[in-house]
Protein backbone atom coordinates (compact mmCIF):
# COMPACT_ATOMS: atom_id res chain seq x y z
CA UNK A 1 0.00 0.00 0.00
CA UNK A 2 0.90 3.37 -1.13
CA UNK A 3 2.13 5.45 2.02
CA UNK A 4 1.54 9.14 1.78
CA UNK A 5 2.11 12.38 4.59
CA UNK A 6 -1.00 14.02 5.70
CA UNK A 7 -1.29 16.70 8.03
CA UNK A 8 1.67 15.09 10.43
CA UNK A 9 0.97 11.33 10.11
CA UNK A 10 2.70 8.95 7.73
CA UNK A 11 -0.82 6.50 6.21
CA UNK A 12 -1.73 4.09 3.96
CA UNK A 13 -3.21 6.40 1.15
CA UNK A 14 -6.66 4.30 1.30
CA UNK A 15 -6.86 5.63 5.33
CA UNK A 16 -6.06 8.74 4.36
CA UNK A 17 -9.16 11.48 4.65
CA UNK A 18 -9.94 14.99 3.46
CA UNK A 19 -13.28 16.29 4.81
CA UNK A 20 -16.17 17.13 2.69
CA UNK A 21 -15.67 20.90 3.64
CA UNK A 22 -12.14 21.16 3.01
CA UNK A 23 -11.45 24.85 1.10
CA UNK A 24 -9.35 22.68 -1.36
CA UNK A 25 -11.97 20.51 -2.42
CA UNK A 26 -14.67 23.11 -2.63
CA UNK A 27 -12.91 26.24 -3.87
CA UNK A 28 -9.71 25.01 -5.06
CA UNK A 29 -8.26 27.66 -2.16
CA UNK A 30 -4.46 26.05 -1.76
CA UNK A 31 -0.92 26.13 -3.38
CA UNK A 32 1.16 23.16 -4.00
CA UNK A 33 4.73 21.96 -5.50
CA UNK A 34 5.59 19.33 -7.17
CA UNK A 35 9.56 18.53 -7.08
CA UNK A 36 12.22 15.55 -7.62
CA UNK A 37 13.48 13.15 -5.17
CA UNK A 38 16.85 11.72 -6.30
CA UNK A 39 19.82 10.20 -4.78
CA UNK A 40 18.24 10.79 -1.54
CA UNK A 41 18.10 14.35 -2.05
CA UNK A 42 14.56 16.79 -2.81
CA UNK A 43 16.17 18.64 -5.70
CA UNK A 44 16.20 22.25 -5.39
CA UNK A 45 13.88 22.05 -1.93
CA UNK A 46 15.49 25.99 -0.60
CA UNK A 47 14.05 27.33 -4.50
CA UNK A 48 10.70 25.18 -3.72
CA UNK A 49 9.85 25.78 -0.72
CA UNK A 50 10.74 29.49 -0.70
CA UNK A 51 7.80 29.84 -3.65
CA UNK A 52 5.71 27.94 -1.79
CA UNK A 53 6.27 29.71 1.24
CA UNK A 54 5.88 33.41 -0.21
CA UNK A 55 2.54 32.08 -2.16
CA UNK A 56 0.66 30.61 1.28
CA UNK A 57 2.02 34.59 2.62
CA UNK A 58 0.22 35.99 -0.34
CA UNK A 59 -3.14 33.71 -0.16
CA UNK A 60 -2.92 34.42 3.34
CA UNK A 61 -2.30 30.47 4.89
CA UNK A 62 -0.58 29.94 7.40
CA UNK A 63 3.10 28.33 6.64
CA UNK A 64 4.03 24.63 7.66
CA UNK A 65 7.43 23.84 9.48
CA UNK A 66 9.71 23.44 6.56
CA UNK A 67 11.93 21.46 8.34
CA UNK A 68 9.32 18.91 9.24
CA UNK A 69 8.09 19.11 6.08
CA UNK A 70 11.41 18.25 4.26
CA UNK A 71 12.01 15.56 7.15
CA UNK A 72 8.10 13.74 6.15
CA UNK A 73 9.19 13.78 2.28
CA UNK A 74 12.39 12.58 2.53
CA UNK A 75 11.45 9.71 4.90
CA UNK A 76 7.93 9.53 2.94
CA UNK A 77 10.02 8.41 -0.16
CA UNK A 78 11.82 6.14 1.74
CA UNK A 79 8.80 4.25 2.88
CA UNK A 80 7.54 3.98 -0.69
CA UNK A 81 10.88 2.66 -1.22
CA UNK A 82 11.24 5.07 -4.24
CA UNK A 83 14.71 5.61 -5.51
CA UNK A 84 13.67 8.41 -7.78
CA UNK A 85 10.50 10.00 -7.23
CA UNK A 86 8.25 12.30 -7.95
CA UNK A 87 6.80 14.71 -4.57
CA UNK A 88 3.94 16.90 -4.58
CA UNK A 89 3.44 19.05 -1.20
CA UNK A 90 -0.31 20.51 -1.14
CA UNK A 91 -1.56 23.22 1.18
CA UNK A 92 -5.40 24.04 1.22
CA UNK A 93 -6.70 26.46 3.88
CA UNK A 94 -8.27 23.68 5.36
CA UNK A 95 -11.75 23.01 7.00
CA UNK A 96 -14.21 25.92 6.34
CA UNK A 97 -18.49 26.68 6.65
CA UNK A 98 -19.93 27.77 3.07
CA UNK A 99 -19.68 30.92 1.58
CA UNK A 100 -16.37 32.80 0.50
CA UNK A 101 -15.18 33.91 3.95
CA UNK A 102 -12.40 32.79 5.03
CA UNK A 103 -12.58 30.50 7.99
CA UNK A 104 -11.72 31.33 11.83
CA UNK A 105 -9.26 29.75 13.72
CA UNK A 106 -9.11 26.35 10.99
CA UNK A 107 -5.48 24.66 10.96
CA UNK A 108 -4.29 24.25 7.00
CA UNK A 109 -4.34 20.78 5.46
CA UNK A 110 -0.86 19.69 4.29
CA UNK A 111 -0.51 16.94 2.40
CA UNK A 112 2.98 14.94 0.56
CA UNK A 113 2.37 12.59 -1.65
CA UNK A 114 5.08 10.83 -3.75
CA UNK A 115 5.08 8.59 -7.10
CA UNK A 116 7.57 6.90 -8.87
CA UNK A 117 10.00 9.69 -11.46
CA UNK A 118 8.29 9.51 -14.47
CA UNK A 119 10.34 9.26 -17.58
CA UNK A 120 11.40 12.63 -19.08
CA UNK A 121 10.05 12.11 -23.06
CA UNK A 122 12.59 12.89 -25.86
CA UNK A 123 10.05 15.53 -27.43
CA UNK A 124 6.65 16.51 -27.03
CA UNK A 125 4.13 18.42 -29.56
CA UNK A 126 2.12 21.26 -28.47
CA UNK A 127 -0.76 23.44 -29.79
CA UNK A 128 -1.59 27.32 -28.98
CA UNK A 129 -5.08 26.78 -28.30
CA UNK A 130 -7.63 29.95 -27.42
CA UNK A 131 -9.31 28.38 -24.37
CA UNK A 132 -7.65 29.97 -21.71
CA UNK A 133 -5.38 33.32 -21.42
CA UNK A 134 -3.43 33.83 -18.08
CA UNK A 135 -3.19 37.41 -16.34
CA UNK A 136 -0.41 38.54 -14.15
CA UNK A 137 -2.87 40.34 -12.46
CA UNK A 138 -4.78 37.32 -11.53
CA UNK A 139 -3.29 35.44 -8.42
CA UNK A 140 -3.99 31.98 -10.48
CA UNK A 141 -1.35 32.92 -12.82
CA UNK A 142 1.47 34.69 -10.69
CA UNK A 143 1.20 31.84 -7.92
CA UNK A 144 0.94 28.06 -8.04
CA UNK A 145 -2.26 27.61 -6.89
CA UNK A 146 -5.12 24.27 -6.71
CA UNK A 147 -7.48 26.34 -8.85
CA UNK A 148 -6.51 25.06 -12.15
CA UNK A 149 -9.27 24.63 -14.22
CA UNK A 150 -8.62 26.54 -16.72
CA UNK A 151 -5.05 24.89 -17.72
CA UNK A 152 -7.19 21.76 -17.56
CA UNK A 153 -9.20 22.84 -20.43
CA UNK A 154 -6.31 24.33 -22.09
CA UNK A 155 -4.73 20.60 -22.11
CA UNK A 156 -8.34 18.85 -23.37
CA UNK A 157 -7.99 21.09 -25.97
CA UNK A 158 -4.69 20.49 -27.05
CA UNK A 159 -5.24 16.52 -26.67
CA UNK A 160 -8.47 17.02 -28.95
CA UNK A 161 -6.09 18.90 -31.72
CA UNK A 162 -3.66 15.86 -31.44
CA UNK A 163 -0.81 17.24 -29.64
CA UNK A 164 0.48 16.25 -25.99
CA UNK A 165 0.25 20.01 -24.30
CA UNK A 166 -1.58 23.13 -24.90
CA UNK A 167 0.64 26.70 -25.32
CA UNK A 168 -1.50 29.61 -23.64
CA UNK A 169 -1.36 33.46 -24.40
CA UNK A 170 -1.81 36.13 -22.18
CA UNK A 171 -4.96 38.25 -22.22
CA UNK A 172 -2.67 40.93 -24.18
CA UNK A 173 -2.10 38.10 -27.00
CA UNK A 174 1.12 37.57 -26.02
CA UNK A 175 2.98 33.66 -25.22
CA UNK A 176 2.79 32.92 -21.72
CA UNK A 177 3.32 29.08 -21.40
CA UNK A 178 2.74 25.63 -21.32
CA UNK A 179 -0.21 24.38 -19.61
CA UNK A 180 2.35 23.00 -16.90
CA UNK A 181 5.35 24.02 -18.02
CA UNK A 182 7.39 27.32 -18.76
CA UNK A 183 8.25 27.94 -22.49
CA UNK A 184 11.99 28.60 -23.54
CA UNK A 185 12.98 29.20 -27.70
CA UNK A 186 16.37 29.74 -29.48
CA UNK A 187 17.26 31.47 -32.39
CA UNK A 188 19.91 32.51 -33.90
CA UNK A 189 21.73 31.18 -30.54
CA UNK A 190 20.17 33.84 -28.13
CA UNK A 191 17.70 32.37 -25.81
CA UNK A 192 14.18 33.72 -25.11
CA UNK A 193 11.68 33.13 -22.81
CA UNK A 194 7.94 35.18 -22.09
CA UNK A 195 8.32 37.64 -18.63
CA UNK A 196 6.30 36.61 -15.85
CA UNK A 197 4.26 39.70 -16.70
CA UNK A 198 2.70 37.96 -19.40
CA UNK A 199 1.41 35.29 -16.99
CA UNK A 200 3.63 32.74 -16.64
CA UNK A 201 4.00 31.19 -13.55
CA UNK A 202 7.43 31.87 -11.90
CA UNK A 203 8.84 28.34 -12.18
CA UNK A 204 11.53 26.67 -10.42
CA UNK A 205 13.00 25.24 -13.34
CA UNK A 206 12.98 28.47 -15.55
CA UNK A 207 14.57 30.80 -12.36
CA UNK A 208 17.48 28.18 -12.05
CA UNK A 209 17.78 27.74 -15.67
CA UNK A 210 18.42 31.65 -16.00
CA UNK A 211 20.24 32.00 -12.60
CA UNK A 212 22.95 29.05 -14.45
CA UNK A 213 23.15 30.59 -17.69
CA UNK A 214 23.78 34.11 -15.86
CA UNK A 215 26.67 32.69 -13.80
CA UNK A 216 28.04 32.32 -17.42
CA UNK A 217 27.81 35.48 -18.52
CA UNK A 218 24.87 34.46 -20.47
CA UNK A 219 21.45 35.97 -21.28
CA UNK A 220 18.01 35.07 -21.59
CA UNK A 221 15.85 37.30 -23.22
CA UNK A 222 12.18 37.85 -21.03
CA UNK A 223 9.92 39.49 -22.99
CA UNK A 224 6.51 40.03 -24.33
CA UNK A 225 6.50 38.09 -27.91
CA UNK A 226 3.79 37.36 -30.14
CA UNK A 227 3.15 33.68 -31.46
CA UNK A 228 4.24 34.61 -34.46
CA UNK A 229 7.77 35.42 -33.25
CA UNK A 230 8.11 31.96 -31.62
CA UNK A 231 7.06 30.13 -34.23
CA UNK A 232 10.04 31.64 -36.07
CA UNK A 233 12.79 29.75 -33.59
CA UNK A 234 15.36 27.73 -34.80
CA UNK A 235 14.83 25.34 -31.47
CA UNK A 236 12.04 25.01 -28.54
CA UNK A 237 11.43 23.74 -25.34
CA UNK A 238 9.80 23.66 -21.75
CA UNK A 239 11.10 23.05 -18.30
CA UNK A 240 9.41 22.25 -15.23
CA UNK A 241 11.04 20.08 -12.32
CA UNK A 242 9.96 17.10 -12.94
CA UNK A 243 10.99 16.59 -16.49
CA UNK A 244 13.52 18.79 -17.18
CA UNK A 245 14.11 20.49 -20.21
CA UNK A 246 11.94 18.83 -22.93
CA UNK A 247 12.37 19.67 -26.89
CA UNK A 248 9.24 20.40 -28.77
CA UNK A 249 8.96 18.89 -31.57
CA UNK A 250 6.00 20.22 -33.34
CA UNK A 251 4.42 23.69 -32.19
CA UNK A 252 0.40 23.49 -34.42
CA UNK A 253 1.73 22.72 -38.40
CA UNK A 254 5.45 23.48 -37.15
CA UNK A 255 8.39 21.42 -36.70
CA UNK A 256 11.14 22.39 -34.93
CA UNK A 257 14.35 20.84 -34.99
CA UNK A 258 15.44 18.55 -30.93
CA UNK A 259 18.90 18.49 -31.97
CA UNK A 260 20.00 21.68 -31.97
CA UNK A 261 23.32 22.46 -30.60
CA UNK A 262 21.56 25.38 -28.00
CA UNK A 263 18.94 22.81 -26.90
CA UNK A 264 22.05 20.42 -25.78
CA UNK A 265 23.89 22.58 -23.65
CA UNK A 266 20.78 23.55 -21.71
CA UNK A 267 19.64 19.92 -21.06
CA UNK A 268 23.74 19.79 -19.52
CA UNK A 269 23.06 22.92 -17.51
CA UNK A 270 19.65 21.86 -16.45
CA UNK A 271 20.88 18.65 -15.17
CA UNK A 272 23.28 20.35 -13.14
CA UNK A 273 21.21 23.26 -12.04
CA UNK A 274 17.99 21.52 -11.63
CA UNK B 1 -24.55 15.37 13.56
CA UNK B 2 -25.09 17.37 10.09
CA UNK B 3 -25.21 14.75 7.44
CA UNK B 4 -24.74 14.96 3.92
CA UNK B 5 -24.80 12.79 0.66
CA UNK B 6 -21.45 11.58 -0.97
CA UNK B 7 -21.60 9.63 -3.82
CA UNK B 8 -24.78 7.91 -3.21
CA UNK B 9 -25.04 7.64 0.32
CA UNK B 10 -26.48 9.88 3.47
CA UNK B 11 -23.39 10.10 6.06
CA UNK B 12 -22.59 11.72 8.83
CA UNK B 13 -20.28 14.85 8.16
CA UNK B 14 -17.48 13.57 10.14
CA UNK B 15 -17.68 9.98 8.07
CA UNK B 16 -17.54 11.33 4.95
CA UNK B 17 -14.41 10.61 2.96
CA UNK B 18 -12.31 12.66 0.52
CA UNK B 19 -9.81 10.52 -0.80
CA UNK B 20 -6.38 12.88 -0.93
CA UNK B 21 -6.10 11.83 -4.80
CA UNK B 22 -9.32 13.20 -5.47
CA UNK B 23 -9.22 15.91 -8.77
CA UNK B 24 -10.96 18.29 -6.99
CA UNK B 25 -8.43 19.20 -3.96
CA UNK B 26 -5.72 18.78 -6.10
CA UNK B 27 -6.39 20.65 -8.85
CA UNK B 28 -9.87 22.35 -8.63
CA UNK B 29 -11.32 20.00 -11.20
CA UNK B 30 -14.96 20.21 -10.39
CA UNK B 31 -18.24 22.55 -10.89
CA UNK B 32 -20.76 23.24 -8.34
CA UNK B 33 -24.10 25.11 -7.71
CA UNK B 34 -25.64 26.89 -4.54
CA UNK B 35 -29.90 26.70 -4.53
CA UNK B 36 -32.12 27.49 -2.16
CA UNK B 37 -34.28 24.89 -0.28
CA UNK B 38 -38.23 26.25 1.27
CA UNK B 39 -41.11 25.61 1.58
CA UNK B 40 -40.64 21.71 1.09
CA UNK B 41 -39.08 22.88 -2.62
CA UNK B 42 -35.54 23.44 -4.35
CA UNK B 43 -35.76 26.57 -5.76
CA UNK B 44 -35.39 27.08 -9.17
CA UNK B 45 -34.08 23.35 -9.73
CA UNK B 46 -34.62 23.02 -13.86
CA UNK B 47 -31.91 26.24 -14.23
CA UNK B 48 -29.72 24.89 -11.64
CA UNK B 49 -29.51 21.19 -12.83
CA UNK B 50 -29.43 22.70 -16.31
CA UNK B 51 -26.47 24.79 -15.89
CA UNK B 52 -24.24 22.01 -14.04
CA UNK B 53 -25.11 19.50 -16.82
CA UNK B 54 -23.66 21.91 -19.25
CA UNK B 55 -20.80 23.15 -17.08
CA UNK B 56 -19.92 19.08 -16.80
CA UNK B 57 -20.40 18.29 -20.16
CA UNK B 58 -18.20 21.33 -21.52
CA UNK B 59 -14.88 20.15 -19.05
CA UNK B 60 -15.82 16.25 -19.69
CA UNK B 61 -17.36 14.88 -16.79
CA UNK B 62 -20.04 12.59 -17.01
CA UNK B 63 -23.35 13.81 -15.38
CA UNK B 64 -25.24 12.43 -12.08
CA UNK B 65 -28.57 11.61 -12.71
CA UNK B 66 -30.61 14.69 -11.85
CA UNK B 67 -33.61 12.91 -10.46
CA UNK B 68 -31.81 11.04 -8.13
CA UNK B 69 -29.79 13.82 -7.05
CA UNK B 70 -32.92 16.36 -6.82
CA UNK B 71 -34.43 13.37 -4.53
CA UNK B 72 -31.46 12.99 -2.64
CA UNK B 73 -31.00 17.15 -1.68
CA UNK B 74 -34.66 17.12 -0.45
CA UNK B 75 -34.19 14.07 1.67
CA UNK B 76 -30.91 15.55 2.83
CA UNK B 77 -32.45 19.09 4.08
CA UNK B 78 -35.61 16.77 5.48
CA UNK B 79 -32.71 14.78 7.44
CA UNK B 80 -31.16 18.13 8.53
CA UNK B 81 -34.56 19.43 9.97
CA UNK B 82 -33.76 22.52 7.50
CA UNK B 83 -37.28 23.95 6.41
CA UNK B 84 -35.17 26.57 4.88
CA UNK B 85 -31.70 25.82 3.41
CA UNK B 86 -28.14 26.53 1.43
CA UNK B 87 -28.10 23.49 -0.55
CA UNK B 88 -24.77 23.14 -2.30
CA UNK B 89 -23.78 20.14 -5.02
CA UNK B 90 -20.11 19.60 -6.07
CA UNK B 91 -19.05 17.16 -8.81
CA UNK B 92 -15.65 16.67 -9.26
CA UNK B 93 -13.75 14.89 -11.69
CA UNK B 94 -12.87 12.32 -8.96
CA UNK B 95 -9.29 10.54 -7.94
CA UNK B 96 -6.68 10.39 -10.52
CA UNK B 97 -3.27 10.01 -10.46
CA UNK B 98 -0.52 12.54 -10.81
CA UNK B 99 -0.11 15.41 -13.54
CA UNK B 100 -2.88 17.61 -15.74
CA UNK B 101 -4.32 14.31 -17.84
CA UNK B 102 -7.79 13.20 -17.40
CA UNK B 103 -8.00 9.89 -15.64
CA UNK B 104 -9.75 7.25 -17.27
CA UNK B 105 -12.32 4.94 -16.06
CA UNK B 106 -12.60 7.15 -12.91
CA UNK B 107 -16.30 8.05 -11.43
CA UNK B 108 -17.04 11.39 -10.13
CA UNK B 109 -17.00 12.49 -6.66
CA UNK B 110 -20.55 14.34 -6.10
CA UNK B 111 -21.51 15.80 -2.76
CA UNK B 112 -24.56 17.49 -1.51
CA UNK B 113 -24.22 19.34 1.70
CA UNK B 114 -26.74 21.62 3.43
CA UNK B 115 -26.87 24.34 5.88
CA UNK B 116 -29.23 26.61 7.47
CA UNK B 117 -30.35 29.64 4.63
CA UNK B 118 -28.61 32.68 6.11
CA UNK B 119 -30.51 35.96 6.53
CA UNK B 120 -30.15 38.07 3.77
CA UNK B 121 -28.26 41.67 4.77
CA UNK B 122 -30.40 44.55 4.06
CA UNK B 123 -27.79 45.88 2.10
CA UNK B 124 -23.85 45.17 1.63
CA UNK B 125 -20.98 47.36 0.87
CA UNK B 126 -18.47 46.93 -1.96
CA UNK B 127 -14.94 47.73 -3.32
CA UNK B 128 -13.41 47.74 -6.73
CA UNK B 129 -10.59 45.45 -6.76
CA UNK B 130 -7.63 45.51 -9.05
CA UNK B 131 -6.53 42.01 -7.94
CA UNK B 132 -8.47 40.01 -10.12
CA UNK B 133 -9.62 40.18 -13.81
CA UNK B 134 -12.26 37.97 -15.45
CA UNK B 135 -12.27 36.79 -19.16
CA UNK B 136 -14.61 35.84 -21.01
CA UNK B 137 -11.92 32.99 -23.28
CA UNK B 138 -11.46 31.63 -19.86
CA UNK B 139 -13.72 28.45 -18.62
CA UNK B 140 -13.24 29.60 -14.97
CA UNK B 141 -14.89 32.80 -15.71
CA UNK B 142 -17.88 31.08 -17.91
CA UNK B 143 -18.59 28.29 -15.54
CA UNK B 144 -19.15 28.00 -12.22
CA UNK B 145 -16.28 25.62 -11.04
CA UNK B 146 -14.21 25.14 -7.83
CA UNK B 147 -11.45 26.72 -8.86
CA UNK B 148 -12.24 29.85 -7.13
CA UNK B 149 -8.46 31.41 -5.76
CA UNK B 150 -9.06 34.83 -8.01
CA UNK B 151 -12.61 35.39 -6.63
CA UNK B 152 -11.55 34.73 -3.01
CA UNK B 153 -8.27 36.77 -3.74
CA UNK B 154 -10.56 39.58 -4.58
CA UNK B 155 -12.90 39.08 -1.39
CA UNK B 156 -10.03 39.09 0.86
CA UNK B 157 -8.61 42.53 -0.82
CA UNK B 158 -11.98 43.99 -0.46
CA UNK B 159 -12.49 43.15 3.32
CA UNK B 160 -8.74 44.10 4.05
CA UNK B 161 -10.20 47.96 2.44
CA UNK B 162 -13.35 47.56 5.04
CA UNK B 163 -16.30 46.18 2.32
CA UNK B 164 -17.99 43.36 2.49
CA UNK B 165 -17.47 42.10 -1.16
CA UNK B 166 -15.41 42.63 -3.97
CA UNK B 167 -16.67 44.12 -7.49
CA UNK B 168 -13.86 42.68 -10.08
CA UNK B 169 -13.02 43.89 -13.77
CA UNK B 170 -13.06 42.19 -17.02
CA UNK B 171 -9.38 41.76 -18.70
CA UNK B 172 -10.75 44.91 -20.89
CA UNK B 173 -11.35 46.89 -17.99
CA UNK B 174 -15.11 46.63 -18.26
CA UNK B 175 -17.41 45.82 -15.00
CA UNK B 176 -17.56 42.22 -14.51
CA UNK B 177 -19.81 41.10 -11.48
CA UNK B 178 -19.05 41.16 -7.72
CA UNK B 179 -17.25 37.86 -6.25
CA UNK B 180 -19.98 35.92 -5.43
CA UNK B 181 -22.97 37.36 -7.36
CA UNK B 182 -24.03 39.18 -10.38
CA UNK B 183 -24.35 42.83 -10.42
CA UNK B 184 -26.87 45.38 -11.67
CA UNK B 185 -27.79 49.14 -11.38
CA UNK B 186 -30.19 51.74 -11.98
CA UNK B 187 -30.08 54.43 -13.47
CA UNK B 188 -33.21 56.65 -14.59
CA UNK B 189 -35.38 54.23 -14.56
CA UNK B 190 -33.58 51.65 -16.52
CA UNK B 191 -31.86 48.40 -15.31
CA UNK B 192 -28.15 48.04 -16.61
CA UNK B 193 -25.84 44.66 -16.22
CA UNK B 194 -22.46 43.66 -17.59
CA UNK B 195 -23.00 41.22 -20.61
CA UNK B 196 -21.23 37.71 -20.62
CA UNK B 197 -18.64 38.72 -22.38
CA UNK B 198 -17.22 40.70 -19.41
CA UNK B 199 -16.43 37.21 -17.95
CA UNK B 200 -19.22 37.68 -15.48
CA UNK B 201 -21.15 33.62 -14.20
CA UNK B 202 -24.19 33.54 -16.26
CA UNK B 203 -26.04 33.72 -12.82
CA UNK B 204 -29.75 31.61 -12.39
CA UNK B 205 -30.75 34.62 -10.53
CA UNK B 206 -29.16 37.10 -13.36
CA UNK B 207 -31.17 35.37 -15.64
CA UNK B 208 -34.31 34.63 -14.04
CA UNK B 209 -34.42 38.54 -13.20
CA UNK B 210 -33.86 39.32 -16.75
CA UNK B 211 -36.59 36.66 -17.87
CA UNK B 212 -39.23 38.40 -15.19
CA UNK B 213 -38.63 41.40 -16.64
CA UNK B 214 -39.01 40.80 -20.21
CA UNK B 215 -42.45 39.03 -19.56
CA UNK B 216 -43.60 42.28 -18.48
CA UNK B 217 -42.63 43.67 -21.73
CA UNK B 218 -39.17 46.01 -20.05
CA UNK B 219 -35.71 45.78 -21.12
CA UNK B 220 -32.08 45.03 -19.22
CA UNK B 221 -29.67 46.67 -20.77
CA UNK B 222 -27.12 44.24 -21.10
CA UNK B 223 -23.36 45.66 -22.39
CA UNK B 224 -19.97 46.35 -21.48
CA UNK B 225 -19.24 49.69 -19.26
CA UNK B 226 -16.53 51.29 -17.19
CA UNK B 227 -16.34 51.73 -13.90
CA UNK B 228 -17.41 55.30 -14.42
CA UNK B 229 -20.89 53.85 -15.31
CA UNK B 230 -21.17 52.00 -12.70
CA UNK B 231 -20.43 54.82 -10.35
CA UNK B 232 -23.27 57.18 -11.52
CA UNK B 233 -25.96 54.92 -10.83
CA UNK B 234 -28.71 55.59 -9.27
CA UNK B 235 -28.77 52.70 -7.14
CA UNK B 236 -26.94 49.10 -7.11
CA UNK B 237 -27.67 45.67 -6.50
CA UNK B 238 -26.54 42.27 -6.66
CA UNK B 239 -27.93 39.00 -7.02
CA UNK B 240 -27.37 34.94 -6.59
CA UNK B 241 -29.29 32.20 -5.57
CA UNK B 242 -29.37 32.51 -1.69
CA UNK B 243 -29.56 36.21 -1.23
CA UNK B 244 -31.61 37.00 -4.21
CA UNK B 245 -31.11 40.79 -4.68
CA UNK B 246 -29.32 42.45 -2.22
CA UNK B 247 -28.76 46.46 -2.43
CA UNK B 248 -25.12 47.92 -2.15
CA UNK B 249 -25.28 50.90 -0.23
CA UNK B 250 -21.61 52.02 -0.69
CA UNK B 251 -18.91 51.08 -3.85
CA UNK B 252 -15.74 52.44 -3.04
CA UNK B 253 -16.68 55.71 -1.46
CA UNK B 254 -19.34 56.43 -3.12
CA UNK B 255 -23.19 56.13 -1.48
CA UNK B 256 -26.02 55.00 -2.67
CA UNK B 257 -29.40 54.94 -1.87
CA UNK B 258 -31.38 51.04 -1.11
CA UNK B 259 -34.40 52.65 -0.50
CA UNK B 260 -34.51 53.43 -4.57
CA UNK B 261 -38.31 52.46 -6.25
CA UNK B 262 -36.54 50.48 -8.65
CA UNK B 263 -35.20 48.47 -6.34
CA UNK B 264 -38.51 47.43 -4.12
CA UNK B 265 -39.63 46.81 -7.81
CA UNK B 266 -36.66 44.36 -8.41
CA UNK B 267 -36.76 42.77 -4.94
CA UNK B 268 -40.90 42.05 -5.30
CA UNK B 269 -39.89 40.40 -8.91
CA UNK B 270 -37.04 38.56 -7.41
CA UNK B 271 -39.19 37.15 -4.41
CA UNK B 272 -41.52 35.64 -6.97
CA UNK B 273 -38.83 34.98 -9.95
CA UNK B 274 -36.42 33.49 -8.20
Amino acid sequence: MTKLWLNGEMLDTDAARIGPSNRGFLLGDGAFETLRYETGELRRWPRHSARLQGTLQHIEIPCPDWNRLHDAATKLCQANALERAMVRLTVSRGPSGAGLAPPVGTEPTVLITAAALPTAPAALSARIVESARRDARNMSSRYKLTTYADMLAARRDAVRQGADMALVLSAQDHVSSADSANLFWVKEGRLFTPDLSCGCLPGTSRAALIAALKAEGEVVIEGRFSPDVLMQADAVFVTNAVRGVVPLSRVDDRGFSTEDSQLSRMKALCDVAL
